[in-house]
């Protein structure tokens, strides 16, 4: 069977040209449809990810997203169009970015940066990650790489997630546990996934809870997070924080979180790294493989839900 | 047997205070040695290292120094002295900043603190550590910690020692190997010992052998590398710089890394961390504990040879 591959621009098309039974054509999510069969599989653009509405399920049977929140689509996709989210491909660069984050804002990174156009050497005392206890919220895809990344640390993970369990390496608390163990860390990680249950969970509550000067780390969506709250709890030093996803995005020249002491602003590239694009190949072969043999395809989300309240 | 413990400043000695059969009493390696008994075993300072010249074999039985490196020591004692260094207490904190700068080179974390003070969102792409193949310089104390710290980033760890072998984790390759090395790896860390051997191991030649747009992390001596070569090859974008120690240290103000694009400087903090006071103390306490018992001290090193030729 020949499938019908959309992706999003000419650079991306040249990675699928010439495979066989495999017809290719450029589809940005922002202009019309283009004519031709009904596209199998239509790969959507990663950072302007264009209009759902121009979506038709008579003309596309599914969609392959490059990110792996789908927030953004749930209550937007025509009925019909399966959508597969990324899987794989950002999971690993995201914890790598969280364990950069918590490692830069603990051994004072973002002062020597800051420092050097002027040429000042800020020799200074810093907290350090070693021997430090880390609260992991969000025990999916992101959080198991960054656990596994802490391995070799010298740091004490306590794991939360939706519901308590253990497993080989020991205790997952149950988030109802989060108030009673937020007090006892010396930092957060971030990396659930963003949904109405997880809208605004870090807020005022979450952050007076923390100890006095302890870290907050997000990599998950910056809607997890109340900004006004972080900015309100920063600015009393109470908390630092070191994020790479804020809400909104771009974070505004003139938000005062950008010369906040304490705060380390990354402009939410925990998926931007340039091996990207051979995992989200990988990943698109695999379901073409999987369209031609007639087999379901993977990373398949529900989309169907109400659209998600805009705070 | 009551043993005559010097530290260097008061605030370290009040750690020692109440010790059964332990006598304190502060010396900084500045002032004149204090009254009194031969000190057994005395704490040398850590930022202010003071002046060795005023070691005297008849009053001084052994010193604990609290850095890693004793190049500076070497010639500088005189005989009768034992020189004892801080294994244990550095090399967790100096790999961790190693991985640090690993990920902050490698994910344009110098770029984003730079525009924080206008508010610039600099979204941009960087090649990320994960996929990545790391040459591991040096397979000491600090050596072995990126290792273990790098694990579980998914990277290719290239190691290579002064010599040959193999251990449960492959082959760790002599530095013979290092010339056709260097040019298949995104990035070295450098971690060996500083001698006559290091001395400017990092030159021109080594830096011009790696690919272009690679990587060089130091968390060993500043003096591992020339500085003139490190500032030509950064200048010309050959290699990119992440790096803990310099040759001079304070960097001076004017120096042209300060603003050459590609070069992150951290101001020699690889072992400033604040639990660095907790291993010191439990160090020394071992060390007493030995005194009395008539046991040797642990971490002794030869500090005997001629003293290092000033480059």
């Amino acid at each position: 069977m020949t499938v019908r591959l959309s992706l999003p621009d000419q650079r991306t098309e040249e990675r699928f040209t010439g495979l066989p039974d495999v017809e290719t054509v450029v589809w940005d999510f922002a202009s019309p449809l283009p004519g031709g069969g009904p596209i199998d599989l239509a790969v959507r653009p990663y950072v302007l990810q264009g209009d759902l509405s121009l979506l038709d399920a008579e003309r596309v049977r599914a969609v392959q997203s490059q990110t792996l929140g789908y927030d953004d689509a749930v209550g937007h996709v025509p009925a019909g169009i399966t959508w597969c989210n990324a899987v794989g491909v950002h999971e690993g660069p995201a914890a790598e970015i969280a364990v950069g984050l918590l490692i830069a804002a603990m051994r004072g990174f973002d002062e020597f940066a800051r420092a050097m156009p002027e040429g000042r050497w800020v020799r200074a005392w810093h907290p350090g990650l070693l021997g430090s206890r880390i609260l992991l919220l969000g025990y999916g895809g992101i959080g198991t790489e960054v656990q596994a990344r802490l391995s070799g640390f010298g740091v004490e993970l306590v794991r939360v997630a939706r519901t308590a369990r253990r497993d080989e390496h020991g205790d997952i608390h149950g988030i109802d546990e989060l108030p009673s163990l937020l007090s006892t860390v010396d930092a957060v990680v971030v990396a659930v996934p963003y949904g109405p249950e997880t809208h605004h969970l870090v807020d005022d509550t979450f952050l007076s809870a923390m100890r006095p000067g302890a870290l907050v780390v997000n990599v998950s969506r910056g809607k997890v997070a109340d900004t006004d709250a972080l900015a309100r709890q920063a600015a009393t030093g109470h908390i630092r924080i070191a994020s790479d996803v804020w809400d909104p995005e771009p974070l505004p020249p003139d938000h005062p979180l950008w010369s906040t002491p304490g705060v380390f602003i990354s402009p939410h590239v925990g998926g931007a790294v340039l091996t990207m694009h051979d995992r989200v190949e990988a990943l698109v072969r695999e379901q073409v493989a999987r369209l031609q043999s007639g087999r379901p395809l993977v990373n398949v989300v529900d989309v169907s839900g109400p659209a998600a309240a805009s705070p």
